[in-house]
């Protein structure tokens, strides 16, 4: 059982006058503990990523780059037939922006989360992974990054010895081998569920599948999304479930021990 | 007289299948000592920006950025009615994506020249540039940044104590005020004239005008552009011209007495 | 006073999964008499244009293009220092673009309106009114274009026999001139005052202006904004008291006598 | 054996100050007898679009439209995981701005060919052909698609009477099963070598393939690219064999008896 848990969040999803987010980026800080800001390619913009870069050092919230596939109108949904040279220099690109926002404000990058159909790809990619995690070696031996427990991307990572955070999605299924999938369902879960959900996840390791089976799930990290209809009531239920049960939570750097 | 004076150029202006370069870009680089690197707004994409960040490496040539307005199409020449908020965004997040390949290849970032209308723009706004300069104490105090003598940028600059070269522009012509201007000539100059005229602008500080008057000019670096017909020609001429006159070519930071 | 009014406004100003209208398309549907559809260049995309279009034929509105600058970001709504060839070209690219649409749903073009900054700037520049105008000349005689009472667009298209349509703002504020002024207020007027406003513009002619002065106002089409917070509420006030004065909803084109 | 034959090329793929044409399109223009124009997506913009289609009017050149993914940095090689609805409103909007540029002109639309990785997508994917064709039946009875003898968008049209040409490719190797292979060549064909591999296709309907077979190949129109080293001499040495042979080069529409 984990005595801490990072929460984290995707923000900054916007673009110019567009905004994706169910909730103010600043209520949404008071309840999580790293930030994974859109870069610029599926979504975000510079004035937005440096005002969420502010905000983070304002909470002490985990700056994270959470960069996506060039495809604006897809919103980083949609694979795209790349080679891993293009889509590591896509992603490093992305990174060194943001990470240019956290100088301006005093915020070190803390974790690097490839958004969408991206991160899905490095998932099933060892390739794409390893090509990714090699340059992250070099980049930024102490940045962190994030993925799935069942994923490339996280044996790559401890191979090579990366920091690595795994995540626990809080408002997504799962299938049968631990991985997230994407349902419709007519009426979503309550904050409560899902909250509860996260604290069983946290307490006994599992989770229970589409199907119906117990899946056993490892990490250091609760994923809710921003444009998920009431993330604001979803993220201050698992907040609140986690430290009522005596779980702290923290930014996840710390939660892994690393910074 | 200048002992050692920089030579610059703009690098990296193609997008994806596209290129501008009269010329190879390694071919370039055993001319120049620094280069202006096109960072993804108006031109130049995340593997383009990696392989010059490499070449500047292999070159010991000094690793510029050089943002632009987002006009890909107009190629950043085309002023837009933008904020000095929104600007200075814009130029942060593309100066962050080529540091981090510099990063990727130890190269630190020696300067940021502004591209086209925004220098142009950076040049008659002291409030922009103002905004600009500010952003940089902060986030860079020891990156150059890259500008004419007669603009609010230098003047700026100066006053804050941000390290800053001048520019001499050699293939462009320039107004009685010291400004460069652009104009349509039936037949461009010889690399040889170009070269003496750098040459002269070195040794007496003084170019003839658009109205054949004398104007005086102060700089650091010789500028000439990648896509001017007969680039590699034009700059193997001034570099010969001033090694045979007894002037060290070498990148900025080192001419400014930086770094 | 006018027997009939036309009564427009923008759709479509999302991009892929943003959206930026306060009230859904078909509820806007049900009230307007001519849609102004974003075609891409600063808000629209294919998926968008397609809906609406078909939307325009189930509705019997008036179908228009609303071509912006190339600025996604900005939406349009920052002017760009670019030729009227340029401009004309663009505006062409995205008429087209939705023309086909319409062609796809059986429904002719009614008009073209440029966006945003686009809309003042050949508001002010007779020259690139000219073009655009000589341009529509040979595409689109029939095809009505929308301006301000007071502006070179109403002037050209007058002189060279394009149908125009003059509009009045229900949701913007007045300066002296007659031409319509950004400004923000602390509480926007509520719809029954904005309705009101409108009523007396078509009953007298005049609205008052920011400096609290009567200007004249000639017109044949009332816009709102879908996304003026309360777009919905605001566009059912006029539309009501419009119905009880007597006066007609009718798209565009049919009031003006054209078609 | 043909007694007539379509020379076709694509042209307009560059975008703003880029271009990537081996060869000045107006001298391509007097060799060819249908262009392929890039309408924007993958490359192309209106301002070429306009010089285009104007250049196929003075030059009696069949007009088609050459759509492509939305993707500027890939060139439209790259395949995106997109729905057939999204793809068949991308090829629409982009049919529709070039049509709106020969409607300028006085040009019909001829013909749509989509572009690199979407072309190859529809021959294999024949949910996107029949949707694309079914849209193209309502939107453009009279225009021809242009694709490969052995695909799934030839099948479709065939089967919905949607006018249809089919292509062989004078500077593409084959494949045994007749489709096009991207191959690495040490030394390209000089432009006599695939004149003669065009006029044999010609007059015996068949090609060797890179495995040294020969294979059987229907079509109506030849393609050769601009940007293949050489473009000009080849498309010269294709048309003066042709002719020399009593083949003529028509149009694609002449040449398949429509219009």
């Amino acid at each position: 059982m984990p005595k801490a848990i990072d929460l984290n969040c995707d923000l900054g999803e916007g673009f110019g006058h567009w905004s994706i987010a169910e909730a103010p980026e600043d209520e949404l800080m008071e309840i999580i503990s790293s930030a994974n800001v859109a870069t610029g390619f599926h979504a975000g913009d510079p004035m937005q990523m440096n005002r969420i870069a502010k905000l983070c050092r304002e909470h002490s919230v985990g700056l994270g780059a959470h960069p996506g596939y060039r495809d604006l109108i897809g919103f980083g949904r949609r694979r795209i037939d790349a080679s891993a040279d293009e889509l590591v220099s896509d992603i490093l690109y992305q990174v060194g922006a943001l990470r240019e926002f956290g100088r301006l404000h005093g915020v070190p990058l803390q974790h690097v989360k490839p958004h969408g159909a991206l991160y899905m790809e490095a998932a099933r990619n060892e390739n794409l992974s390893l090509h990714l995690v090699e340059t992250l070696r070099r980049t930024s031996p102490d940045v962190a990054i994030f993925c799935m427990d069942v994923s490339e991307t996280y044996a790559v990572a401890r191979r090579l010895g990366q920091p690595v955070v795994r995540e626990f999605y809080a408002d997504r299924d799962y299938d049968d081998s631990g991985s997230i999938v994407f349902t419709r369902r007519a009426a979503p879960p309550s904050p409560e569920k899902l909250a509860e959900k996260c604290l069983r996840a946290c307490l006994e390791g599992r989770v229970e599948s589409v199907t119906g089976k117990d899946v056993a799930v490892g990490f250091d990290s609760i994923c809710f999304h921003s444009d998920t209809p009431g993330a604001l009531a979803i993220g201050r239920a698992i907040r609140k479930i986690l430290l009522n049960n005596g779980i702290t939570i923290a930014p996840a750097a710390m939660v892994i021990g690393k910074n």
